[in-house]
C-alpha cells in the first residue's frame, strides 16, 4: 500500500495491533452473549477490562503519538507528505480518533465504567421489580457524567452534539430537531389514519426450533453468506459482530410461537453482516475498514429487515418455504394474508416489538428526553411522567408499568445517551436508498420474488460497503441517493404501503 | 493472601495479568477448534501470535524480573522474606518458569514456531498422500531444533530429559527406561494370552446424534458438572480447556455408528475438566493454580474413562440409559455383553483407537523412537522401517500405510517431542490411584453401579485437585498412594480384568 518504512506504514503497524486487540475483545463479547458459562461472567469482565486497558494504553502512548504526528500533524491536521486521497482521509480519521481518546482522561473513563457497571444490575433489578426509584439515583450520576463527557469532548452549539458525534459524526441537535419534528407530525397523522383500517390478526401456531433453524440458514444463504466466513448462533438479544471481514458472527432468538421474530432478526443482522463482510479488507487495521456511522450501519439492517423483508415481493418468495417448513401451522395461509400479518401496525409499549410505522416515534420520544436531560431542563425523577405523557401523545397508549415504559431499554444504564437517534436515521436512510434502488432496478420486486438478492447485495457493496470510511455519512448519502438525508422518502414509503 | 504491597503481591499482580492473557488465548484456541469460520483461520493465527508476543514480552520484561527478584533471588533461589509454605512453593515455581522462559531466546522461539507452522501442512499432506518423504525434511529440522532446545534448557544426563521436563518435571530417561521396559514385557505377555481368548464382536447399529447429545449431558451431570461453570461442544478432536476454574470447556465427537466413542471422550475430558474446575481458585494467577504435570492431568482423565468407565459396575449403571436412548440398536444387548464390547482388546494400527491393554505399547514405541532421534542414534529417514518393526514386535501387526503408522500423530509436526510419555504415566498413575480408591471405598462398585460418583470426585478433589501445584508429581503420588510411581498396579489391574 505504501513504502514499508514511510510514516503511514509505521502508524499502520501500530493501529493494526490495536485492531487485533479490538477483534479479540469482540470475540470475548460475542462469547459472553452466546456460550460463556454463567458463573464466569465476573472473570469475563476482568478479561475485557484488561483488553480495554491495553487498547487505551497503546492509543495514548508517546510512541503512538509520535507515529501519528509523523503522518499528520496532531495540532494542525496537516498531513505530513504526499499521500493518495484514501490515505489522506485515513490520516484525518486517525487524528480524530486520537483526539477523542485523549480528551477523556483515564480517571474519567474509569469512573464512567464503574458507574455504569453499578448501574446495570440496579437497572435490571428496577426493571424486574418495576421500581424506577431503584434506578433513578444511578441514572442521575450517568446524566451528570454524560454532561461532563460532552464538556470534555467539546461542542459548538449543544452539549448533546458531543454525544451524538460518537455515533453520528455528521449530525447535530440543530439538524436533527426539525427532521424529527417533521417526522413526528407525519407519523402521528399516518398512524391515526391506519387506526381507522381493520387490524389483521397476528400469526399464531407452533413453529418448531429445528424448522426455524433451517429457515435462518436458508435466508442467510440467500443473502449471500457463506459458512466459510460467517456464522449464526443464538443469544437472548440478536446482534451482529464483525470480528474481521472474514469472521462475521450474527445471532438470533427463536420463539416457537412465531417464526417471524427470528426471520426478521436474521434479515436485520444479515444486513449488518453484509456491510461488515464487505468492508475494504485491504485497509484492515486503518480507520478506512470501519463502518461510517451507527446510522449507516442501521440503514443496511433496516433495508433488509423491513423494506425488502416486509415487501409483498419477499412474502411471495418466502411463502412456499414457510409452508413447507411449517405445514401444520401455515397450510391455509395465503401469501396476501402473510403480507398483511408481517405488516401489522399496532402501537406497542415496547420499542423492539414495534412495527415500521410506530418504531421511529419511540426513538423521537427518547431523543427528546435525552436532549432535555443533557440540557438540564428535565430531571431524572420526572422521566416516568414525561415518558408516559409522550407515549400517550405520540402513540395513543400509556405503558402499564415503568418496566414497559422508561425502564425497558438498557442503553441509559450503559451510559449510551446519544445512541438512539441512529436507529431512526437508519430507517430514514433505508427508505431513501430504496427510492434509488427502485430507479436503478425497476424489476427489483420480480428479482426479490424469485429469491434473487445478489443485485441488491452487489449494489450495496459497490455503493457503500467497499468504501469503508472513505466518505462521511453526508457524502455517501448525497453520492448514492443524489440528495441529503430527509424524511420525505420514508414518509412516502410508509404512506404508499400502509394507506 | 498477603499484604497488598509486599513482594509477593506485587509479583502476583503481574502474573495475574499474564494468566488473564493466557486465558484469553485459551478461549481463542477453543473457538478455533469449535466455531471459527474456516476462512478466518489465518487471522486467528495473527491474533494468537499477538497474545503470545504480549505474554512473552511481559514475562521477559525488566520490571517483571525485578518484581520476581524481590520475591525470590533469581540467581540463588533464596526466598526474600518470611512466607508460608504455599508461597514458598509458588516462589520456586515462579522462578522455574522464569528461568525456562529466559533460556529460550526470542529468535529461537520464532524459528521454532516458523518451522512447525511450515511442518504442519506438510505433515497433513504427507498423511493424506501416504508419503513420508514429504514430511521427513521438516521432521529433520524439528529434531535438530529439539536438540538445540534441550541444549538451551540444559540437562544433567540425557538431552531428552530437558524435553521431558516440559511435561513431566519429575521424570528422566533413567527412571523412565526401566519402567517402560518392565511394562513392555508385561503387556506383550498379557496381550499374547488375551489373543488366545475369543474376541467379542464390536458394537454396531445406528445411534442418532440427538440421543448421543443427551447421553453426554447425562454423563457430565452425573460426574458433577454444572452448566453454570462448564460446557460441552463438538470438535474434530475431543479436548478440554480450563479457561478458568469457573469456565471449563470440554468437547466431544459424535459417531452415529457407535455411541462409545463419544461416551468415553466425555468421561475422558470430564476427568480433565474436574481437575481444572477444582484447582485452588484463591491462588488464580499464581503457579499454584496450575495442574502439576501432563501425566497427573492424564491420570484423571484415564481414571474416569477406562478404570471407572469400563468397569462392570459402570456398565451396569449405564446399560439402562443406553437402552432407553437407543432402543432400536440395543434392546437385545445384555449388561455383560456391553461390558465385553467396551473392553474388547484388539491391537490397532491407530493409537487413539486402542484399548487399554495395547495403548501403552503405542506410547513406549514412540518414546523409544524419540529418545533415539534426540540421541542421534536414529535418522529420520529410518523411522518408517523402525516403526513397523516395533509395531510387529510389540503388537503383532504391521501398519498398512505410513499414514496409519508413523504419520498418524500430529505431535512431532507440532514440535512436541517429549510429550508422549505423559500418556502412559497417566495410565500407570490411574491404576495406582484406583488401588488406593478400592481400599478407601470397598463399596466403590456399588456406588458406581448406582450412578453415585461424588465419593470419587470429592476424594480426587481433596487428595489432588485442590492442592494445585503445591506438591510435585512424586510428592502427590507418594502422599496419596503411599508409594512411588510404578507399573505393578497397572499390570495387576489389566491382568485381573482381562485374563
Amino acid at each position: 500500500m505504501a513504502r514499508s518504512q514511510d510514516p503511514f506504514s509505521k502508524l499502520h503497524k501500530r493501529s493494526l495491533r490495536i485492531a487485533k486487540l479490538q477483534s479479540i475483545r469482540a470475540l470475548l463479547e460475542w462469547d459472553l452473549e452466546t456460550y460463556l458459562p454463567k458463573a464466569a461472567g465476573g472473570f469475563r469482565s476482568d478479561q475485557l477490562e484488561l483488553l480495554a486497558e491495553e487498547i487505551h494504553k497503546e492509543l495514548t502512548s508517546n510512541s503512538y503519538k509520535k507515529a501519528l504526528n509523523n503522518f499528520i500533524d496532531i495540532e494542525t491536521g496537516k498531513i505530513q507528505g504526499d499521500y493518495p486521497p484514501h490515505l489522506q482521509k485515513a490520516a484525518k480519521e486517525y487524528r480524530k480518533n486520537y483526539l477523542q481518546e485523549m480528551k477523556l482522561p483515564t480517571s474519567f473513563v474509569k469512573k464512567f465504567t464503574k458507574t455504569t457497571s453499578t448501574a446495570l444490575p440496579a437497572w435490571d433489578q428496577a426493571k424486574k421489580t418495576n421500581n424506577f426509584s431503584l434506578f433513578a439515583p444511578h441514572l442521575e450520576k450517568i446524566v451528570l457524567l454524560c454532561k461532563k463527557k460532552a464538556d470534555l469532548l467539546g461542542y459548538k452549539e449543544h452539549p448533546y452534539d458531543a454525544l451524538l458525534d460518537l455515533y453520528e459524526p455528521d449530525l447535530t441537535v440543530k439538524t436533527l430537531t426539525p427532521l424529527f419534528n417533521e417526522l413526528k407530525t407525519a407519523l402521528t397523522s399516518l398512524l391515526a389514519q391506519i387506526k381507522q383500517k381493520p387490524l389483521p390478526s397476528p400469526l399464531t401456531g407452533h413453529f418448531p426450533k429445528e424448522a426455524q433453524d433451517k429457515l435462518s440458514s436458508y435466508i442467510l444463504e440467500k443473502m449471500g453468506f457463506s459458512k466459510e466466513t460467517s456464522r449464526l448462533d443464538l443469544s437472548s438479544h440478536p446482534f451482529c459482530t464483525g470480528i474481521h471481514p472474514l469472521d462475521i458472527r450474527m445471532t438470533t432468538r427463536i420463539d416457537p410461537s412465531c417464526p417471524l421474530s427470528s426471520l426478521y432478526s436474521v434479515l436485520h443482522e444479515g444486513g449488518h453482516g453484509l456491510y461488515h463482510q464487505n468492508l475494504p479488507i485491504e485497509h484492515y487495521g486503518t480507520p478506512l475498514c470501519d463502518a461510517i456511522s451507527y446510522g449507516i450501519d442501521e440503514s443496511q439492517s433496516r433495508l433488509w429487515e423491513t423494506i425488502i423483508g416486509k415487501s409483498r415481493a419477499f412474502c411471495h418468495f418466502i411463502h412456499p418455504t414457510l409452508q413447507q417448513l411449517f405445514p401444520e401451522a401455515l397450510s391455509h395461509l395465503s401469501t396476501e394474508e402473510l403480507y398483511k400479518k408481517v405488516n401489522r401496525v399496532i402501537p406497542s409499549e415496547i420499542r423492539v416489538e414495534s412495527d415500521e410505522v410506530t418504531y421511529s416515534l419511540h426513538i423521537i420520544l427518547r431523543f427528546e428526553i435525552e436532549k432535555e436531560l443533557i440540557e438540564g431542563t428535565l430531571s431524572v425523577k420526572d422521566i416516568p411522567e414525561v415518558w408516559n405523557e409522550k407515549m400517550q401523545t405520540y402513540l395513543g397508549i400509556t405503558p402499564s408499568y415503568a418496566s414497559k415504559g422508561c425502564l425497558q431499554d438498557v442503553h441509559w444504564a450503559m451510559g449510551g445517551i446519544g445512541y438512539f437517534p441512529s436507529y431512526t436515521l437508519g430507517n430514514l436512510l433505508a427508505a431513501q436508498l430504496f427510492s434509488t434502488i427502485k430507479k436503478a432496478f425497476p424489476d427489483w420486486d420480480k428479482k426479490v420474488q424469485q429469491g434473487e438478492f445478489s443485485f441488491l447485495s452487489t449494489w450495496l457493496k459497490e455503493k457503500i460497503h467497499c468504501h469503508g470510511k472513505l466518505y462521511t455519512a453526508s457524502e455517501v448519502i448525497q453520492q448514492v441517493t443524489g440528495k441529503p438525508l430527509g424524511v420525505k422518502d420514508y414518509i412516502t414509503y410508509l404512506t404508499e404501503k400502509h394507506l
